[in-house]
């Protein structure tokens, strides 16, 4: 069941990478609305408010977009530049979350409009204190207009 | 004397919260390498090298901008929307950091494209947690292209 509103969409193809993610935003008890999506077409139909998403209210958007690169469907790239593109949208916080450091993935991410990237850290306990910081930064120290 | 490559780029014109937030900075070791300036005039000839920075070379963006918004002579959303409208700056996370929280201010931030928009606590003690908060997030979690 979806627990409208969502504080954060979760965009990860990666079970293993959602499950931790998941986890440390839970025990630092930082939300329980979190939304996850698979691929990208998703993150757009749930962003947009299409789709299987139609009924979902396109005006109560999540506090943060936690968004990874290398989807299925559609890349990480094409959500964050229809998202940013977009009137309606644009204030959405996207922090990308991935494991590429190449150049061209942080200059192209940063000429759409990302918010924050950030490197998935290899070691178990870092990938959760990552999380962790990033949920604490834009959940309880980041203000957004009113939704 | 400017140590280049600057790490953070203060644009504040009350000294009290300027003082507060190089203590901070330094307290917790997040950088030394910090330029102040007092008004949005100035902020804009340092960021595009141009005026008394005009030696400055531009590529060396700061990893930071941390912007007040009521400051002298050129507003903090003036500075926002040059920085983020021109392709040699856009990428220069730029926090607002002020005591506004004018809902105008907040739209017209996201629309003009801040990275992250954080509201000055009036108590001292979370003043200097939230300036430490916002140096690790931003000098340590965040990543950015190559300068």
């Amino acid at each position: 069941m979806m627990i409208e509103p969502i504080d954060i969409l979760l965009v990860e193809d990666n079970t293993a990478d959602q499950e931790l993610t998941l986890k440390a935003l839970k025990k630092y008890n930082i939300t329980n609305n979190i939304f996850v999506v698979e691929d990208g077409a998703e993150a757009l139909d749930f962003i947009f408010a299409e789709g299987e998403h139609s009924s979902r209210d396109i005006h109560n958007n999540p506090k943060i977009i936690l968004l990874d690169l290398k989807l299925p469907k559609v890349s990480g790239l094409e959500v964050l530049k229809k998202v940013k593109g977009d009137e309606r949208t644009r204030s959405i916080p996207v922090v990308v979350l991935t494991s590429s450091r190449e150049e061209r993935d942080l200059i192209d991410s940063y000429k759409y409009g990302v918010n924050s990237y950030i490197v998935k850290p290899v070691d178990f306990n870092k990938f959760i204190e990552s999380v962790k910081d990033i949920g604490l930064y834009w959940m309880l120290l980041n203000q957004l207009p009113k939704r």
